[in-house]
C-alpha cells in the first residue's frame, strides 16, 4: 500500500507522529521520546517530508536500527512522490545556499591552497553556516579552543646542525598500525552537513595518504558504509561514546569488531553536551539572514535553557553513560573486547597515571578541541608536565594529543615531548566540506611536507630523533596573530 | 490647602526652596544641606516639579523618613496638577529615549540570551544612558574592573574523569542559609533607574531561582518594600553603609532586622566617593547629544573638583563613617545586633587574617567591582593567596569574592579556592533593567545550568569535590577578548 | 641711525648675515657658528624679518646675554616697521593655524577635564602641531616612554580597609621646601611654543596649588622673567645643563642663586641629543599640509644625518659637558654652590649607589621622559629594585622619579616605593599650552584629588603611611589601552 | 651563422629546448634537469626570449659557467632583434609596473628616511611586488621573523651616568677586518630582483662607510663582478652554500679565494628550501592582480606540494650538501682552505660549543632571518643563553648573530651580551632596491649614529665598555607596535 501526502499529513502530533523520508512513511511516535536529538525537532516536520533535514545528519542505517520494521508504514504514492520531488526542484534557494553558490566560484585551486589555515579560510566562506558553526564552534567564551593552539607558540626549537637529513622517513606507528606520519583524524562527526560523501571522503583520502582514521559513533555514514569504504590494508579505529545501557553498548563494539576496527577510543570527556554559543545560535541567524532583519522582539515567557538542545550535537549524548568510572568501565570494556583501548579525553596528569595503572593501551590527551569544558588545560601543556614529571608513564601506554593543531612543526613538538601521534578533527571536516577527497589529501600532504621539511631543518632524520632535549618552553608568549 | 504652580514658583532660593514630587508640595529649604546629592541638584529643581528626576533614584519613604511632617505643605490644586500631567504628556521624548524605543523594537527574545555577556551587551542597547553608565562605570582608568575578570583567565581547570557525576546538586548554605547555587546577588543600588520595578524585580527572580539577595543601602526602594517582596522562606541580606551618628546606624540596623534582613555586609571600601569618569560625563554626553554637537567652549573660571558630585552615587556616603576601626566597630556592631556579620570589602590578605581575628561571620574578598580604588587587587587572586598561605582561615569563617565574574566557570575556580559563595551584582542590574524579573530569573538559570554543566565534565558532583587541586593558576595571560 | 629693509636684505650670507627682531635689527654673522640651533636655520632667516620663528623658542634676554652690544644695529626705519606689520597683519593662516582656531571653538570647559589624559587629549587637538610634537615626541621606537608608563600597570595595592582616614593630608617637603602633594613640575622647556605666557604659566599655577616648579635651562622664558613671576614664599628649582665650559656654568649658577633658585638639579642623562622622530618630521609634515599632498620625489646627494638638527631641542645641547664625571664634577659643583645637589637622569640602581656615595642632596630616577637613550629602563622599575636592594640609600638622600605619571595612584606607588616625591613635564606642557595658568591649576587639583582620595581607600591619611607593603608588583602586565 | 624567430621557436619541447638571452640562442635541452629552479620554469619560455625573467636573478656568468660552449649556438639575425626589442618597447606595462611609477614619484627624499623602518616601509611602496615579497617572507606563520625582532624588547638598558663620552669611537674588528661600526651586511641574494645594480650597489656603499659585505653563493651579480667593485682595501666575506658534489663546492672556494674574499661562512641552516608562504603567493597574486579578480574555481587534478618549487629561492638548494657533519665538513674545509671558517645558522647553545670543539674561526647565530625552520629559537636569547652559561665560548670563537635588528640600540644590545659583530640582510636588499647605492649608505649612516648616540647616553665610548653588566632582560615583554 501506499500513501497520499493527505492522509500523512493527519499524523502530525504528539499522539500520532508520521514523517516521510526519501518517499517512505514512518511512524515514529513511539521513538519522539528516545530521538536523541529531541521530540521537538521531530514534531516539527510531523505528516511532512523530512529528508532535507533527515539526511544530512543521519547515517543511512538510523531507521533501520532504531524502528521497528512494524513501523515503517511503506512509500507514498505516485502523486505524492511526483509533489515532492517537485517541491524540492521548485524549492527557492535560501540566502545561506545563494552565498555558497557565489562562494564557490572563486574558491581557489587546490594547489593553491598552502596550509591547513588556507584550507579553514576557504571552509569558512564555502560551507553551509549551520556545518561551518558546528565544525568551528566550542564551548562559552571558546577559551580552550584558543588556548590548545596558543599552547605550541610557547615552544621552540633547539635545532641541531650538521647533521645528515638528506634521508627522512616519518613514518610510524600507531598501536603497533602503520602510519605514513605522526598524525591521524581524530573523531569527527557529521561530516554529511558538509559534503554528501561526508565522513567517506576522509576514509578515501586516509587510504591515499597511508594515514589512520578514527570513526566517531556519531559519524553521519554508518560504521559499515565507512568499513565499506576502507582500501586494503587501511586502518581505521572508533571512538566510542558508551551507552548507558552496558547491552546496548556491547552491541556497537561487537559491530564495529564484525566490521573490522582495529581499536577502541573510549571518549571520557563529552559525558554532557556543552553549551557551544555559535552553534546554538545558527538556526536563529540563518532566520534573521532570510528575513533580512534581525528579529522584532516580541515579549514571551521562556525562563529555561533545558529546553534548548545545546546545539547541533547536544541531543547525540543523551543515553551516554554518565557514571562511568575506572574501578568498572575499563574491566568490563577489557572482559568485552580484544581491541586496543584508548581513553579519549585525558585532561591531567593525575588521569593519564590513573589510565597506565588501569591498564589501558594508550590515552588520547584531550579537551575535545575546546568543545566540552572551557578552560580545561591545553593538551600540550599536560603533555609538557606529563613528560616532565612522569617520564615512565610512556613506557606502559602510548599518548597521543588532540587540539590546537595546525602545522607540521605543532606535529613534532609533541613528538618531541614524548607523543606517539597527533589526532586532528577539525581541518578534515572543513578539508572534506570545502575538496571532498582531494582537500583530505591535500591537508594531509601539506602535513607531511611540513614535518619532513622541519625534521630535516632541526637535524633529525627519524621519528626516533624526535627528542625532547629539541623543544625548549619559552617564558613570553609569542604573538600569533593568524593562528587563532 | 492646595497650591497653584505661580505660588510654588516664588520659593526657588536656598532661602526658600519649595519642591513638587507626585503633585505634592514640600519645603526642602532646611534639608538643602543634608541632602547627601548636594544642594546644587534641588535648588535646580526650587520652585518646580521634581517627580521625574526624583523617582528613579529615591525610595518612596525617602521624604517621609528625611523631612519633618511640618515641610509637607500639601497638595498642588486641581489646575496645576492638570498642568503638570499636560506638561508631562506633551513632554518631547529625549534622543535618549526615542534610541531606546528603537532598540526595545530589535531586542532579542529572552530565549536567545545565552550569557551573562549577552545580557549585558542587551543592557547596553535598551537602558538609558545614565543607568548604564551608572552601573557599568568604575574608576580612573578602570584597571581593577578589568582585572577583576582578566585574573579569571588565569585559572584553568585539571579536569578529573570516569567519576559518576549524573547526579550532580550545586545547591549550597551561606551563613546557614539555602542556596541553589554558590552565588548570590552581592549589593546593587539604583536599580529604578533602569526599570520601574527595580530591585523589586531581583527580589522576585531570587525567589523563583532560590537564591539570596545582598540589598544595598542606597536601594531605590525602600528596605520595608523590598522585605514586602520576598517570598516565604526566601532570604534577604543587608549592605550596611554605617552613618557617621552611631545613633543614625542603630536606627538602620533595628529596621532591616524588624523587616527580617538576616545578615549584615558591612561596607568598608567605600569610605570616600570614587572618580567614576564615565558616569560622571554621563549628563554631559546626555546634553551634547540633544544638542547635536559637542558644547563651543566657553572660558569659565572653574578650578576644582570640589563642587562635583563625582557621578551619580557620589553624593551618597557623604555622611558614612571614615574613622571605622577593627577595634572599636566590630565590638560595636556585635553589641547591637546578633545578625551574622560580613565584612564587605577585604581587599588584601593582610585584613582577611584581622577580620578572622576579629570574629566575624564572613568576609567578601571585593574591591567593589573596580569602583572604588583603582589597582585594588582582582579578588580572585587574593581568594588564592589566602588559600594558599593561610588555609586555617577558612575555617573560622566563611569567605565570598565578587567582582568580574561572567560565567560558571567563574563560579567554579572561585568555590575550588575556598571560596562559599560568590557575589555578582552589575549582571543583576542589567538583567533586571533590560527584561525585568525574567532578566533576573534568565542570568540565574544560565550560570546554574554552566555550574552543572562545568561541574560533571570536572568530575564533581557536589560543592564539597570542589578543591584546590581542580584549579592551576597558569604562568600565561590567556587571551580574553570577549571578556572585558 | 635706522635702517631700510633694502639695506637689511642685503646681508644674507653667512660672510655677513643681518635679522630683523621686533624691528630692530642685528648683526648674528659672528654669531652664526654658536648657535646652539645651528647656522643653517639663521641663514633661512638672513637679510629678514626673523621675530615670527625667533620669539616662541627665545627667552627675552637671549639676544642681550648672546651678542655683542655692538652688533646691535639699531631699529628699522618707520617705513620697514610698517611693512613689516602689515606684512604680519596680511599674512594667511596656515593650514595648521586654521585647524587650531577651529580646534579651539569646542574646546571642553576646563571643568569638564577629568583627568591628565583629557588634558593631553584637548592639547593634542589645540596645540601647533610643532609644539605637541616637540613635548610628545621620544626618542626613536618610543619604547622607554611607553614603558614608563606601562610600569605603573604592574604595581597593584594591597588596600587596608577599617583605619581612620577621615582626616587626611597629603602634603609633604621636598629638600625641605613644603609641598602641598609629593608632586613637582620637572624641567619642562619651550612652553613659549603653546601658548605665549609659556613657563610663567607653570610659575602661577604653582603658586595657587602650592607645589615646586623647576625651571628647564632652556626655557623660552628668562630664569629672571620667572623669578620675577614667582609669588612669596613660593619655591623654584632649577634644571641646569652644564656648559663645557666651567666658567660660563658658574656664571649660570651664580645667576640663578641670585635670582632665588633654591636647588640644583643636573642634568646627566642628555648629554648629546637623540633621535625623536615625530619632532623630526615636524617641519616636513607642516610643508606637506601645506602643500596639501605629500612632495614629489627628488634625487638628491644627501648621505648624511649630521646636518639635522635632530629635531627642535637637538641643537641645545650641542655646548653641554659631555665628559662629567663623578670625580670631577659633583666636588667642583659643591665647590661653587651651597645650593642643594640633585642628580637628574639616574637610570640604574649602581649609579644610585654611587650619588649617594658622592654626597648629593638627592637623585631624579628619570630616562628623561624615554626622550633620550630608548630603551632606559623604566624608573618605576629602578625604584622598586633599589628599595628592594638597598633602602638604605633611602636614608642619606632624596629620591624622586618621573616619566609616564598619569594618575595620582601612579604618584601613590611611587610614594609608597620610597621616592620622596615624582615630577611630572609634559603634562604641564600640554595644560598650560591648551588652557594657560588655569590648565596648570587644574591638573594640579586633579592629582590632588586624586591623591587624597586613593589614600583614605588604601587606608593611609598621611605621606608617612605610605609604606612597601601597600603595593605589590604583579607577574602579569595588565591591559591599559587607555594610558599609553 | 644567425637565427631567426621562427627557427627558434621550433625548440620547445623538453627533446629540443631553445631560449634566447639577449638576442643570443642558447639550447639548453641537456640542463633542463639541472637548473636548480626546476626544468618547468625553462620550458615556460621554450623556443622564446627569456631575457626579461632570466636576468634579475642570474649573474651574467651563469650560463657561461653552467653550458658547454657547444650548446651557445650564436646570435639571432637582425631582423629577429629588430622584432624582440620591438616587443619590449611595446609591452605593455603591467599594473604591477604602473603601481610602482606612481609609488616612485611620492617617494620620500633620501635625507628624510631617519630609520631602518622608515626605508623598509618606502621599499614595500615601491619594490616589485615579487622582489618584495622574497625579501620580506619567512617561513609559514612567520613566528621566528617576528620574535627575533620582538626578542630585543625584552632587553633594556642599565645605561651609566657621569663617564666621559665626548670622544666615542665605535670601530671594530671582525676576524681581524677593520669595520667602522659593528655591522655587517648578511648574505642577501637576488638583488637584482630590485635593482640593475643589485648586489654592486651594497658592494659600493660598504665601501663607502667602512663597513664589510657577506656576499651570497646565489647573488644576482657573479663573484667576480662583486669583487671587480670593490674599493681598495674594501673586504667582502663569502656566504657558502656547499654543492653536496666536493669537487664543485672546492671549485667555487677556488674561485672565490682568488677574487680576493677574506671568509668562508658556511651555510648551514639551510639544507632544504623552506615553505615562504607570501614568496609562493606572489606568482598567483600577480596574476590575479592583471586580472582584476581572483581566479574563478576550475576542477582540477591536483594533490601535490612536490611540483612547487617553495618559491623564487627553494630550487637554488636543490644541490646542496645535506649530509654535512662536524666530524667530516669542517676537516675537509680546513684541509681545502686557509680562509676563516664561520659557521652560518648555528641555532642553540649546544651547537655552538661543539662549533668551538670543531674550532672554526666564528659563529654567526641565525635562524635564516625566520626563513628557514620556523619557530627556530631567537637569535639573541641563544646569545643570551650561551653569554651567561658558556663565557668560555667567547674567547674562543668570533660569535655574530643576525635576525630581527633594525636599531643601533638592537646592535648594542647584542655586543653587550658578547657579539663582536651583528648582521643585516633584509635591509640591505631593501635599502639598495628603494635608492640604489645612496639607500645603502643612509642605513648604515643611520646605524652609525643610532650607535654612537646610544653609546654616549650608556655612558660607553669604546666598544670594549659595551658590557652584559650593561644590559637586563626583563620578565615583561614590551609593546612594540611598530617593530613587527
Amino acid at each position: 500500500m501506499s500513501w497520499t501526502l493527505n492522509e500523512v499529513s493527519k499524523h502530525k502530533t504528539s499522539e500520532s507522529c508520521w514523517v516521510i523520508i526519501k518517499n517512505k512513511v514512518y511512524d515514529v511516535t513511539s521513538f519522539l521520546n528516545e530521538h536523541p536529538g529531541g521530540a521537538a525537532i521531530i514534531l516539527k516536520y510531523a505528516g511532512r517530508d523530512a529528508t532535507a533535514v533527515y539526511e544530512p545528519i543521519h547515517p543511512a542505517d538510523a531507521l533501520e536500527k532504531h524502528l521497528p520494521k512494524s513501523k515503517h508504514l511503506g512509500p507514498v504514492n505516485t502523486e505524492a512522490a511526483g509533489a515532492l520531488e517537485a517541491a524540492v526542484r521548485n524549492r527557492k534557494k535560501t540566502k545561506d545556499e545563494v552565498r555558497m553558490e557565489e562562494a564557490h566560484k572563486y574558491k581557489p585551486k587546490l594547489s593553491h591552497i598552502l596550509s591547513l589555515r588556507d584550507m579553514e579560510d576557504v571552509a569558512k566562506r564555502v560551507l553551509p553556516h549551520k556545518a561551518y558553526a558546528y565544525y568551528s564552534s566550542s564551548t562559552e567564551d571558546t577559551i580552550s579552543k584558543g588556548e590548545n593552539a596558543r599552547a605550541f607558540a610557547r615552544f621552540f626549537f633547539k635545532a641541531r646542525v650538521m647533521r645528515p637529513v638528506n634521508q627522512c622517513d616519518p613514518a610510524t606507528t600507531i598501536l603497533g598500525f602503520k602510519s605514513s606520519i605522526p598524525v591521524f583524524v581524530s573523531g569527527a562527526a557529521m561530516a554529511k552537513l558538509a559534503h554528501p560523501d561526508g565522513e567517506l571522503n576522509i576514509t578515501r583520502g586516509c587510504a591515499a595518504q597511508g594515514i589512520i582514521q578514527m570513526v566517531s559513533s556519531n559519524a553521519s555514514y554508518s560504521y559499515a558504509d565507512i568499513a565499506q569504504a576502507m582500501a586494503p590494508e587501511q586502518t581505521l579505529f572508533f571512538q566510542l561514546y558508551k551507552h548507558k545501557d552496558d547491552a546496548i553498548a556491547l552491541q556497537r563494539i561487537r559491530e564495529i569488531e564484525t566490521l573490522g576496527y582495529k581499536a577502541i577510543f573510549l571518549t571520557v570527556d563529552a559525558v554532557v553536551p556543552s553549551k557551544r554559543e555559535f552553534d546554538i545560535r545558527a538556526p536563529w541567524y540563518l532566520e534573521d539572514l532570510e528575513r533580512g532583519a534581525p528579529s522584532p522582539f516580541l515579549e514571551e515567557q521562556a525562563d529555561s535553557l533545558q529546553g534548548t538542545s545545546f546545539g547541533t550535537a547536544g541531543g547525540l549524548i543523551v543515553n551516554d553513560d554518565r557514571d562511568m568510572t575506572w574501578e568498572k568501565t575499563i574491566p568490563w570494556l577489557r572482559s568485552v573486547t580484544k581491541l586496543p583501548i584508548v581513553i579519549k579525553g585525558i585532561q591531567c596528569v593525575e588521569d593519564a597515571i590513573l589510565a597506565a595503572k588501569a591498564g589501558v593501551d594508550g590515552i588520547l590527551i584531550s579537551n575535545h578541541g575546546g568543545r566540552q569544558l572551557d578552560y580545561s588545560f591545553p593538551p600540550l601543556e599536560v603533555l609538557y608536565r606529563l613528560r616532565k614529571g612522569h617520564p615512565e608513564v610512556f613506557k606502559h601506554m602510548e599518548v597521543y594529543i588532540d587540539g590546537g593543531i595546525t602545522r607540521g612543526t605543532d606535529v613534532l613538538k609533541a613528538i618531541c615531548l614524548g607523543a606517539t601521534a597527533v589526532g586532528l578533527g577539525r581541518a578534515y571536516l572543513y578539508a572534506q566540506g570545502a575538496y571532498g577527497v582531494g582537500g583530505v589529501k591535500r591537508i594531509t600532504h601539506i602535513l607531511e611536507t611540513e614535518i619532513v621539511t622541519a625534521m630535516r631543518l632541526m637535524g633529525a632524520s627519524r621519528i626516533e630523533d624526535l627528542t625532547p632535549e629539541l623543544v625548549e618552553r619559552v617564558d613570553w608568549q609569542p604573538e600569533v596573530k593568524a593562528r587563532l
